[in-house]
């Protein structure tokens, strides 16, 4: 930082200096070529990867896509431009003017004047095959570069569109947005599943905690969030958390992101399933209206069925059911549990994905909790916890949606793997 | 999950079972009842905390908070509702009619006609008191009370919607947001500093890593951006990361968070600098326009003067200097340095704060790269990373901004610790 303030007072004393500013550019992302409502022929530059060539007679067609949006930009080039280096993974920087296309296939085209090859693509070496269709299992092993597939590219762009529909959902409810903290040193949940965090070996002094106490990574933010609450009424997190299990599940990860929430002064738990079910179904609409080509990809190649599957699930309420219907129907089903079947309320199970929120209403009785804590020798460690129904208490409630079990459940993808850029498991930590 | 598959499957079959819905009750939040536009009188119910409680001879005045807003909601009731738990940190539900308000200091009032305490707060024992406006230093020793006083409200209040403001800019401007993973195995970076991540010692198997490999929390998603950045073009994330190092500074922490963005064929330094610039003025206008109270808080109590050091901000281009200039200026400086002075090209410096982005454009040269590696030895583990520069390299840049610096430099807040919920340094992780 070396004395940064000093910088600073010193560069407040300048006189006007010039300040070059960058002019912009006639750049265009792919999405607004293809969107583009006129076409009275104006010279673009767009920049992106080759992802097909065909070559005719007299005309090359190129299709371009940066990523942008599902679908490439076709360029059109004379055949004079053919070239070995403009091959299926290459980048490219094409100019030329935006034209109305001759085709019903796209609206607008480029006619290229100038091709520049940016950076070659060696077909050989190159994991992606041009016009092949891999399968998600295969482009597992090769996290670098699967974003760059038409499958991955949707999945990806729809999960940080449904990032998005999330934040502003509890937005527009009113909700404050707290980031609850990664580290922590509440070991009471979970316990059996936590990962530790230390400083690295390298640096390590050993008979010292860096902490002072020994930390770990998260599994919920509930008990920061029912902090929170006793102030902002409805709060919400969506972050990283964490298990040390050892599951090669295709729902399961190491670390997996939660959205979590967390309300004052519930009356009821319709309270609380009011709100999951108002989540589920206008962040998914938002997706789906934002999405519409990359929801389709996954609904047509990855998971047909599933888009039937999921408008059942919008257009209709979700069916709330007591614990003692549960049990009821569990009984009269033909199959056998491995474990004795045990319904929370306020679970929401899904086809094909099983659990996706749970939630609860929270213990507010002082002495109860008191005796609780008390019980397992926490009192002291948990007497933060003991004071928030201490001072001012409130009936409170909240619930977990897994995100990627979110992803699943909208876009029918079998493998939790899949729907997270830089999957973490047991024996798996790429990159 | 006990076969919640079956337990689907045997649901479907259900036929129209009855489904409660929840009515919508009349309650409404503070900075609702605030905002009411017309005030006819209507009956409404209003939930919080008592903030200040004034008793006189025929009227009993409150003013409840429930965290939607800094102002508080004044209720009038009469003065046979006085009662010893009315008190400062009570937690109360109001029943009444919403007035105008006689008094110039509200537009509005809630005419009590029911007042039940929710829970009761003891005034001895509770560490925040009535009338008092405690120091910062004194509220970090309660961090689950500190976010019901006025200031910590308010920063929190700011800082969510300053991630939202962040969200918000970046999408405008069509990138594409990535969760970057928080484990991961690349240690190349900030050796030093690093945690290391592995499961609590009370399920650890010693001779095994959980995942084969040593790993670590995140010091910058940048790696893992750079990939993303070759399918997407333009990509950021927004999470936290991680130093294990030994600082009590009031700058530093060791878990914060950072806001990342890389980009695609950029041609100079300039197209980074021009969205740093961009984020942080629309970033700052779209909280100081929803924020404005809060804000003012700041301003006005916390950091005075800091209002119109940053309307300057925000007026003025910020100023470009060369790396040469910088160093003529420094050497002009009247003071000493601790370190020689070094500026990198796209750090920004802000008052008070000192660095608050640091970005540069990357290594692109294929064979370059190879020989760095080669030397550390680190072929094998980033042949990934070459495979980037194989593949349809790009040129491509990014910089990161640390998120509790920037609400430390828009607010004016000396210390790192009381701009983020639950702060993690050396020797303290407090819940």
């Amino acid at each position: 930082m070396f004395g940064a303030r000093c910088l600073l007072r010193a560069l407040r004393s300048c006189t006007s200096a010039p300040c070059p500013r960058h002019k912009p550019s006639a750049r265009l992302s792919v999405r607004d070529a293809l969107g583009a409502r006129s076409t009275n022929g104006e010279r673009v530059k767009v920049q992106g990867w080759i992802r097909s060539v065909r070559s005719q007679k007299e005309v090359l067609f190129l299709h371009v896509n940066d990523g942008s949006s599902l679908e490439s930009l076709q360029v059109v080039a004379d055949s004079s431009f053919d070239s070995r280096e403009l091959a299926f993974g290459s980048s490219v920087e094409v100019q030329g003017q935006l034209v109305k296309s001759p085709s019903k296939k796209q609206n607008v085209e480029l006619k290229a004047e100038k091709i520049e090859i940016v950076g070659n693509c060696d077909a050989k070496a190159f994991p992606l095959k041009y016009k092949e269709r891999h399968p998600l299992e295969y482009l597992r092993q090769y996290p670098h570069l699967r974003c760059r597939t038409n499958a991955l590219g949707s999945i990806l762009r729809i999960r940080s569109e449904a990032t998005a529909a999330i934040h502003s959902f509890f937005k527009d409810s009113g909700f404050v947005h707290i980031h609850t903290p990664i580290i922590t040193s509440n070991d009471c949940e979970g316990a059996g599943e936590l990962f530790q965090v230390e400083p690295s070996s390298k640096i390590k002094v050993p008979e010292e905690n860096f902490f002072n106490v020994p930390a770990f990574l998260t599994v919920s933010g509930q008990l920061h969030l029912e902090v929170m609450s006793g102030a902002f009424t409805q709060v919400f997190t969506f972050g990283p958390t964490f298990r040390a299990e050892n599951s090669q599940s295709r729902r399961h990860l190491a670390e997996f992101y939660m959205v979590e929430a967390e309300i004052s002064f519930v009356e009821s738990l319709q309270d609380l399933m009011q709100v999951m079910e108002g989540l589920f179904k206008t962040a998914t609409m938002m997706v789906l209206s934002n999405c519409t080509e990359d929801v389709e990809l996954c609904h047509k190649f990855i998971a047909p069925g599933q888009k039937d599957r999921l408008e059942h699930m919008l257009k209709n309420n979700f069916l709330i059911i007591s614990y003692t219907e549960a049990v009821e129907i569990l009984k009269q089903a033909s199959q056998n549990f491995t474990f004795t079947p045990e319904v929370a309320a306020v679970d929401l199970l899904v086809p094909g994905v099983g659990e996706l929120f749970g939630g609860s209403l929270r213990e507010e009785r002082y002495h109860f909790l008191e005796q609780q804590l008390a019980r397992s020798g926490l009192t002291e460690a948990y007497q933060w916890y003991l004071d928030l129904r201490r001072f001012g208490s409130v009936p409170h409630g909240g619930f977990g949606m897994g995100f990627e079990r979110y992803l699943q459940c909208i876009l029918g993808i079998d493998n939790i793997k899949d729907v997270i850029p830089f999957p973490r498991f047991t024996h798996s930590c790429v990159l």
